[in-house]
């Protein structure tokens, strides 16, 4: 099976992002092998030395998609015996032209600590975690963005990667039966930060399956009680008009992303 | 200030990480704007009328960095007043013959929902927030790897991450002062995993802010104490061999990145 590496003298994020984005466009089985910190020149001639084996063992040449500052590393990564796409670097001296300014390889450290947001990442994701589950009502004034749903309905990791990724505080709340007497009706305690609700739903089928992998032929995870929470709580979205998505079908990436377009909510992090 | 679009059919999350990765070689101050989900022709028209707007205000062209898997709604993008970067198409062509297959286009949704791995990260979220802050030692067996150090020297952060990018099961363990009589020792529940082990630890400097923002002028936050036990973890993690690392300068996926190359941990999604 062909290889495909991701090298970099930092964490290769950008070299894993793009070079998966551009291999999903093929119907093709690949193993993935990601070096990230390659610093020194002995470092690069290793990785030289893994990427001629690999050619070896399975005959077919790797693919090398790499992003590298240091000069001397660099130059010894661009000759190893795979396809190699040093993939950003043919755009740096067109967009120069455009922008009129030389480039500065030397900040290239995207997923590096960045001190004015890193604070507020790790901020954000002591706020999720202190607020997940409506366990803290008394901070909801500080949310960026408060997320509501029955159980198991994806508020928790949706908060949590808003909160690592974008640097967004996010609450969540989750309805319980408790709450749904005659009709679902918000909180008293929550009323007042409905501008900052954003729902979450899920097809009863799926909250069925997942609630009865936690627990298995309880009420709690009976389709008939899936479907009456479900019910309730999108009554709820539509009567309040909160905005809401049904995050079935979705990545926590695309239900984080979903959220930022519809709420226009800022990010503090790019 | 000239405006850097990030446009996509999907979450964009590509497009935003290559031109980012990309801008950042550059010494200047650019406005972001993620358009996510752009998924009509309608859509795209009102895509163009904002690229045209923000032309128009700042005098500046706008940089478009955009993948869009259908034709129709590409074709419309490609044509905005910006300086427009179809990045990932200019390597497909090359690269079916490199490869020897055409392209599928339709596949392309690299941040969508893929049932093996999604299930498997939602349970390592859940894992790592069962298994935080030492909560729960009977589940360690479960673990792919225990993150061990101090209070606030980052194993929170870094065992989401690991779960939410990567799928891996992080349990985290804080030595406190109970653990450090005469010489901090590993308590014997955790004896038996030493082999899953890897710490964490911090500049005294840095353990002292960050503590003091939680509780100013505590014991728990004076230098004394922090120097006292990162001393005490160091020697520890010398003593026992435990790999570990001095989180102080490394943002949460550098840590990621380092632990899974030091470790040779294997990722569950790529």
């Amino acid at each position: 099976m062909r290889t495909a590496y991701y090298i970099s003298d930092g964490t290769a994020i950008t070299a894993e992002v793009f070079g998966n984005a551009l291999l999903s466009l093929f119907p093709l089985q690949l193993k993935h092998k990601t070096i990230p910190f390659v610093e020194t020149e002995e470092h690069a001639y290793k990785v030289l030395e893994q990427i001629s084996e690999s050619f070896q063992d399975s005959g077919e040449r790797p693919l090398v998609f790499y992003t590298i500052v240091n000069v001397d590393v660099r130059k010894i990564v661009s000759r190893s015996v795979g396809i190699n796409y040093n993939f950003l670097d043919q755009f740096v001296a067109p967009l120069e032209k455009v922008l009129g300014v030389p480039s500065k390889p030397e900040k290239h450290r995207t997923h590096s600590i960045h001190e004015t947001t890193y604070d507020i990442r790790i901020e954000a994701v002591n706020y999720a975690l202190a607020n997940d589950d409506g366990s803290n009502l008394k901070e909801y004034g500080n949310a960026d963005i408060i997320l509501v749903g029955v159980s198991r309905s994806g508020k928790t990791p949706t908060s949590l990667y808003l909160a690592l990724q974008y640097g967004i505080k996010a609450a969540n709340y989750p309805f319980t039966e408790d709450d749904m007497g005659d009709m679902l009706k918000l909180p008293p305690a929550l009323k007042r930060y409905k501008d900052k609700m954003f729902g979450l739903t899920i097809h009863p089928e799926r909250l069925h399956q997942i609630r009865s992998e936690r627990r298995a032929n309880s009420r709690y995870a009976s389709m008939q009680q899936c479907r009456m929470e479900l019910r309730e709580v999108e009554n709820l979205y539509r009567r309040e008009k909160i905005p809401f998505l049904n995050s079935t079908r979705f990545s926590v990436e695309e239900i984080s992303a979903k959220i930022l377009a519809e709420t226009g909510l800022q990010r503090r992090k790019y």
